[in-house]
């Protein structure tokens, strides 16, 4: 067999590339020559801005969210609703609920659920705080937007437990049928959800 | 509406990565969480990956392929043929090829097609010095490795002109059924040229 026609330097970006969510071995091959092709206008400012957020993104101290200032700019933002904290798991969760225009207090990112299986517990989480921040006077409702998994749930439960100690009330999102969404085309549990909690309409 | 919870540094971040190919707005974001998480494992061996490549890897004088040596690792093999030349488009062509193990010889990268729609025309290409490595007394064959379009027909018919003026024996890849194809599902040109084509069993 003959020696690989893609020299080491090309080599090593393809691997890399490859370990990217979204691409595979074959479409790390096509994104390096994309790449090598728009050197200028794309491949340099990629990589100074890979580099410049590796330095510069940092978990906010105050929610977990990431953001090159500390507190974030939504810790920071002073129009916010102090007294409702919303836990998400990633923030990307916190992107998406911001993206719906949801939520319009401050944020909590476990960076994280607990996980039995996966020897994720508490301490593994930004939950400490969590608690720390809801036994202040400010905060009176805690919104646990998590994932309908059963991970989700468990944290769900841990939370509930130790933030009604704290003395916040607690509330998650409603589960049901999506927005556009057709009965024919959902799971079964989702609609038993919805049928249990059903209301006037 | 607030202020994106994204701050500039991650936003410029999930721009660039959503130029890529495969890639989209959300997987970008995606990705750039990826990232974040896997800072010291990925982000930045990948961005210093990036930067290297864009410094080093440049288009072998010779051919076009691309390598961080020049002449490339491919043209500077002297176990391989230098009599017979692969013609192919793109540098992912070439390591379609070699993946195979289809071809022993050298290659010659055009970079593009021919393509009048697209203003694409023979100076744009890599074709003079196609015609000069002909014309050397070494090569005896060129094997058009070109795509089965409109554009690399044209690119084909144009090369044949100027390669058999150059006295070199021209071929190109056979058309037909692929390999492990069932005939129900493939188009009808292919099966036409496949019969067209139809050798003795």
């Amino acid at each position: 067999m003959p020696a690989s026609p893609i020299g080491p330097e090309l080599q090593r970006l393809i691997d890399l590339l490859a370990k990217m969510p979204g691409l595979g071995p074959r479409s790390a091959k096509r994104a390096a020559l994309y790449l090598l092709k728009k050197r200028e206008p794309v491949m340099r400012p990629l990589a100074f801005a890979m580099a410049d957020a590796a330095d510069k993104v940092m978990p906010c101290a105050e929610c977990g969210n990431w953001d090159s200032i500390d507190p974030c700019a939504v810790c920071a933002d002073a129009t916010r609703e102090a007294g409702v904290l919303c836990v998400v798991q990633d923030v990307g969760d916190l992107w998406a609920l911001e993206r719906a225009g949801a939520h319009k207090g401050r944020y909590h990112v476990l960076g994280g659920l607990l996980s039995p299986l996966d020897g994720v517990g508490p301490d593994d989480l930004n939950m400490g705080q969590l608690i720390d921040r809801a036994r202040s006077d400010v905060v009176t409702e805690v919104v646990l937007a998590l994932a309908a998994t059963v991970d989700g749930q468990t944290t769900a439960h841990y939370l509930t437990e130790h933030l009604t100690d704290a003395g916040v009330s607690v509330t998650r999102l409603s589960q049901g049928v999506p927005v556009g969404g057709e009965l024919d085309y959902l799971d079964e549990g989702t609609i038993a959800a919805a049928m249990k909690a059903r209301r006037p309409f």
